[in-house]
């Protein structure tokens, strides 16, 4: 009987992480071409990168509950260090720092909050977007010089990617079915990625292209491992708008749903723009 | 002439910071009675804190664009120190990496992202929930032994504090009018301070206490300086709901509106259950 090894998904060599000899918090990386944006990765694999160095750490304990991540400056295309560095563990929670580190630079940084969780009362109080099945809507086409955007299927229900004749729009916000092409299980790092899909506010607000990229990026994760391995490789609803624009900044608030209603992660980000 | 010093604000008594000599990122601090929680000090002065340690700082560039808290630990009465340090320093934006330690133990960890601001277009997407005027709605007396919240003219218009009797709700949606008590011009600190002033919004849902706290906190700020001296001592228009509770934890989402509807900050944060 021949073995035939399956070939690794873009998504997973791109937040490949080999740990350091004698370093026990420090991992090797490096950037994917797969998931290259306009200017260094796709902000959502790094933030996956992060969360990856937390989940193949030794000492780890339990799942994660939040991360925020801070874009601090570019990172170039090839290798880099992550550094996760357990900052306090509780009975049944555990607190992380994280750094990524290019040629002596701090790139990107994170804090983390994992924990074992325990059945309690629940209750979700906000509700998903109205929203055809995802094979009734057409999957988007992004211009090539977005790479990342190949690697998932983007299915726009409200608030596509403005054509250049579009106009200013009075609302900002998109609500798309997405999932990682090819499909993909999801799982915790692939969750944090998606929370990063929203292409800038302000394109949608403008009706125009402009410079913009995450300052900070947080994400609650409301899904468990059981949770998501029932989600299988099936399309999310991903749901994102816009708060306040002003004085170079502006904020987001988004949300990702499952199968069945279940709210899987509700997500924030700070952006930068230049009109 | 005699010169009559104005007697310290217990809130800026509560925040005060030392630099310690020789040591450039470190400072100490202390507790405060005035602004004890039923379990150490009240989460807002906590997170106020970590932020003073980042305005105090020699090296600080700008102001304060987002700040992350994660409470890993509890902090005893008494003594502290905190230390904040610069990770990396771009043309007008700076990230920062904070920590409370006491005793040897890190019980406080913080991002924050700190930058210059410029004039952009601007828009607020979201509109403040309707209330009558401040003072046509009665002053919330807490219990003695929650300490911080008399140091707040807390004013509910929606969503009080639930009676022994109150029983479950709909919704956890709480709105109010609050000011530090006595009154203070607001900036960053109290600004910080104001977006934790919500108490846990499974009291709400659940009517009755159980025990909660916030594990993972997150700031947008809205409001440069300027805007925050046109708000002086007024009362500010606060409002905060649950989005999902579940597994032991839930998450929040509030918002912080000064005088003529402007949006100074809004803010986020994963909460501990039990049930």
């Amino acid at each position: 009987m021949t073995q035939i090894a399956a070939p690794t998904h873009p998504f997973d060599a791109a937040v490949e992480l080999t740990a350091r000899t004698g370093a026990p918090d420090a991992y090797r990386g490096h950037t994917s071409p797969a998931y290259a944006n306009m200017v260094g990765p796709f902000g959502g694999v790094t933030a996956a990168t992060l969360l990856r160095a937390i989940l193949q750490h030794p000492e780890r304990l339990g799942e994660p509950l939040s991360l925020t991540v801070n874009f601090a400056g570019p990172i170039a295309d090839g290798e880099f260090e992550v550094t996760a560095r357990p900052t306090r563990t509780n009975r049944s929670t555990q607190h992380w720092n994280v750094e990524l580190v290019q040629d002596g630079a701090v790139t990107t940084t994170a804090t983390a909050v994992f924990g074992r969780r325990r059945e309690t009362w629940d209750s979700t109080e906000i509700a998903a977007p109205p929203a055809p099945s995802a094979h009734d809507v057409a999957v988007h086409e992004f211009p090539d010089f977005i790479a990342w955007a190949r690697n998932y299927e983007l299915r726009f229900v409200e608030g596509a990617v403005p054509e250049p004749d579009a106009g200013a729009q009075p609302g900002s916000t998109s609500t798309l079915w997405v999932r990682d092409n090819p499909p993909r299980p999801l799982d915790f790092p692939a969750l944090t990625a998606l929370c990063d899909v929203f292409y800038p506010r302000a394109f949608l607000r403008l009706g125009r292209y402009l410079p913009a990229g995450t300052v900070s990026l947080t994400v609650y994760f409301h899904a468990d491992a059981t949770l998501l391995a029932a989600q299988a490789d099936d399309a999310v609803l991903a749901t994102a708008r816009a708060q306040r624009f002003g004085k170079g900044y502006f904020d987001q608030s988004g949300e990702i749903w499952g199968r069945d209603g279940a709210l899987l992660a509700t997500t924030h980000q700070l952006v930068y723009f230049k009109d």
